[in-house]
């Protein structure tokens, strides 16, 4: 009798293969994108001292820190971002990491939210960040590798929408009141991605704005001009290869997060709608308001969640590129040497092979388990095949079956 | 002024670039062979119900377990191995997994222990198990695969050690006193691999058992015979293209855990000493301990830090396998864009590539930063070079430099 209640916690996910798959198979996808442009691997601790990670982000952000004590009852808690642990990284190891350290991260984070559709207490942030740099090329690089990293999943017309923070602040700072800052009008002016301006203009008058306050902040947005710094990252990320038409100047774009300083960037892909699949910038202050050095940083953190979302919606994952492709059955103990052999012969072609291990088990049922387990072909090899020297292929979408020999077979099943 | 400590916890490491990139690139060995194999990834949580994770082990391990309230004193705690939760996801999705499950696992694991040289209180843990069936075919894949991956990493003369645990345990019964169990004799026998036999018989007499019993106990060893169904497995083995030479049967190993039903085998590479870089077995009746459903299982759980290990004492990696390999300088801002677009043509060619990215810095200090990072190449394309359409590559190790074309460059790289 079970005594194991076998459920996950609440917020919590288990990976079974076929999305464990999906998600190791994007990861494969961005990293090689991210080592091609030289960034480096770095993993740091699931358990930090929960002093490092409280009072960094504010009240609201400290209550979803998952913290405990230890059995030594030190104060611990568990990874709630990846940008705090870096900023220990980096004054930590000061010495030992290059000036300009071009780093990427994937790994879990924990928040103790109230867990909702698509909101999760465990969940996988990605981010690369180049620190130690103001040079406009960081911001080009950045901007170059989030570009190819998405084409490399197989995203179509991936569109990076700009803005610069620093001119958006100061365009918008004179319509500020003493009730209304000018975090609260830019929050508003966000949203002219998702709601109409009127809607806008009338947020910002329940905010307390006037009539002539609030269609003037929308008027400045509407006319305002990409700043020379951006033109000048947009200009450099072209040369870095990424097409005109994919780098768009957004002047309503603001970001959710206060710490920017520069530019700032969301990625879309039309096809899955107007929210973003990542998003990043520039942060030169943030760093050091964490307690580490004052060292400056642009980066995006990948919304890995979203981008797993929007190509299972958009057919990205494809069986041929997923998985086990053939399983190899076995005719009975008699000729079990012989299917033994192959299944050799193909796993040393690199072909993902897995070997019928109940020889006794009808063909039927062998084939049944293949397709149950999502396996595309099936090979097959009784007595007749054996003697003539080749073996069936079957195909278990199309329920087609080939005769071939086994130089054959392999060049089918690496070429597909 | 910094207010963190930058320290980690103690027995918690960070993996800066150079460590981490060793990690992953062992990882993607192995699990090139696993996929090849037919095995699945699974993903678990890392924090589960406490209740799900005490009791499972003994109370000595139920120590080491990191449980704690959780903001809605729900208690919880960090996932301890990966047996355990793998037995909640065969019993929580028993009707989607295949009926013979043949799953890898790589994951951390959080151990409350005293910290000590080679004990880390997060660890990466590495298994490959195939649950449901006791074919002796499925011990044999378990095997052909674990040989194969430790091959794929790179080490030589791989050796794997095995025995039957059940003819250990029928062929010791005979000297068991009501002092000294079975359990205990096999503890001692185990060690015969690393003390002389006189000091196995010393520890067994210790122990209470007479002269007889003792160097009867050992003499039972030595005579000790491969039972059949341990034959029948090797024998397959083989056919799966293992050398019969890595296959030895070792008729005093034991391995430590007491759960073992069938075929227990250790890996080890004389070259790296007597010490074990992974282990296993059949364990047909832990899975129905643990609480789970009555599933028969074999599998191995590789040592993952001492891979790590012997592989840098064996010097496996080598700079040409891991990480950047190009550093592309800058001769001033006037001859950017000429680098640039030699950064994009490696890039395309897949060639890991770092764009330098303050092109007012001289020649001497971006060569330099390369060094210090260890790339292990630098592009370096001046006026004179620009206008002949030609670079020079300079070697950092030998500090020979050579001119040549584009395309001869990328030749070269990718052949690297």
């Amino acid at each position: 009798m079970s005594i194991i209640k076998p459920q996950t916690l609440s917020g919590f996910r288990d990976f079974l293969p076929a999305e464990k798959r999906k998600r190791d198979w994007m990861i494969g996808k961005i990293v090689a994108v991210f080592e091609r442009f030289g960034f480096e691997p770095l993993e740091t601790p699931t358990l930090e001292s929960a002093s490092l990670l409280l009072g960094k982000y504010g009240t609201e952000a400290d209550k979803l820190v998952y913290t405990f004590k230890d059995k030594g009852y030190r104060d611990v808690g568990l990874r709630y971002d990846q940008t705090v642990p870096t900023a220990r990284v980096l004054a930590q190891y000061e010495n030992e990491l290059p000036k300009y350290f071009r780093r990427y991260q994937i790994q879990n984070v924990f928040r103790a939210e109230r867990p909702q559709k698509g909101r999760f207490r465990e969940f996988t942030q990605c981010d690369i960040d180049i620190f130690g740099s103001t040079n406009p090329l960081s911001d080009a690089e950045i901007l170059a590798c989030t570009y190819q990293s998405y084409v490399n999943v197989g995203f179509k017309n991936v569109i990076l929408k700009l803005n610069d923070r620093a001119t958006l602040l100061s365009n918008l700072e004179k319509f500020a009141t003493e009730s209304v800052n000018v975090f609260s009008i830019i929050q508003s002016i966000d949203k002219l991605d998702k709601v109409s301006e009127a809607d806008v203009a009338g947020e910002l008058k329940r905010k307390g704005l006037s009539e002539d306050q609030a269609s003037g902040a929308l008027a400045t947005i509407k006319n305002a001009k990409c700043s020379s710094q951006l033109s000048k990252i947009i200009s450099l990320t072209q040369k870095l290869g990424v097409p005109k038409a994919a780098l768009v100047f957004t002047p309503a774009l603001a970001r959710g997060l206060d710490y920017y300083t520069g530019m700032i960037f969301e990625v879309s892909v039309p096809e899955y709608g107007t929210s973003s699949l990542g998003g990043g910038g520039r942060y030169d202050k943030l760093i050091e308001q964490l307690g580490g050095n004052s060292i400056p940083a642009v980066g995006i953190a990948f919304g890995f969640d979203r981008m797993i979302e929007a190509a299972d919606l958009l057919q990205l994952f494809t069986k041929e590129n997923l998985g086990t492709k053939v399983l190899v059955t076995v005719f009975g103990q008699s000729l079990l040497d012989v299917s033994l052999k192959l299944t050799n012969l193909l796993r040393s072609a690199g072909i993902a092979s897995e070997f019928y291990i109940e020889p006794d088990d009808k063909l039927d049922k062998q084939l049944k388990y293949a397709d149950r387990k999502g396996i595309p072909y099936v090979i097959i090899q009784g007595p007749d095949e054996t003697k003539r020297n080749v073996v069936k292929l079957k195909t278990l979408a199309t329920k087609e079956q080939e005769e071939m020999t086994i130089e054959e077979l392999i060049q089918k099943l690496k070429g597909n």
